[in-house]
């Protein structure tokens, strides 16, 4: 496994996005386990997965299966207790990509934007553009599971 | 959901168990969450599943898939840590059957036979045949998670 860093930030209200390539996402947990142990199924512009994660640090294991649309299907309903729906847009940012998410349903309102680096300096060097609001990489009840049962966006 | 009520027990050590189909059972954990959540991968009579289940008492969910071989290969990787691996045998008791499991590896030594009745009545009037050994039903030891995660075979 690589070294994988991800910064994630706000992107507030009012701020024009700039135009990228763009597509639903939908994700639910169906199981949500001690220690960030997690089996999650994914529907990303049409193509269904499934993955589980489990330990922490050097021990953190991450496997993946893809899922055809019946598989989903019978398993979506197990994640009603922890689902997120956004709409995921692409921008390039040079020679790195945001990954800008807007929730919606429970999250209606929350926009974020994750940039990921595969070098430490690279990542401590990164210059926000202008329309990136507050970072959160560092602040839990933004991470995905925490936003999964979140009943409303976390205050910026 | 109907209800399902099981009851199981232990085989003794030189206890001849009658014929029956018989086939191998491997099962993993892939995340095991508070309060008997769990996912779990199963290849059973060549036939692989993924298994969610969740909440307890009224609130009990269950759902399941089936899985290609090269899923089941994908994510049984995952399971490492919560296996159990054994030769199954559906054996005929007049109107019921009996499921007898023989472990192996860790769990090598421990048999154990699972009857399971749809009616309460049925399930408390069933007389266990000669070869069944002490009955097991309400041991938490000798539950599936916990069989999945034990070092070796309970103590009888």
């Amino acid at each position: 496994m690589g070294v994988e860093i991800e910064r994630k930030f706000l992107v507030p209200d009012g701020e024009t996005v700039p135009d990228g390539r763009e597509f639903a996402v939908r994700q639910g947990y169906l199981v949500l386990g001690p220690e960030g142990a997690e089996a999650r199924v994914r529907e990303q512009d049409g193509a269904c997965s499934l993955t589980v994660k489990r330990g922490t640090g050097l021990v953190r294991g991450e496997w993946e299966t893809p899922l055809s649309a019946d598989q989903f299907a019978d398993l979506w309903p197990a994640t009603e207790h922890a689902r997120v729906d956004k709409t995921r847009r692409i921008v390039p940012l040079g020679p790195d990509e945001a990954v800008v998410d807007t929730y919606h349903g429970r999250l209606a309102g929350l926009r974020t934007a994750e940039v990921e680096f595969t070098d430490p300096g690279r990542a401590a060097a990164f210059t926000p553009p202008p329309w990136f609001g507050p970072e959160v990489t560092d602040r839990p009840e933004f991470k995905n599971q925490r936003l999964a049962t979140a009943d409303a966006p976390p205050l910026p």
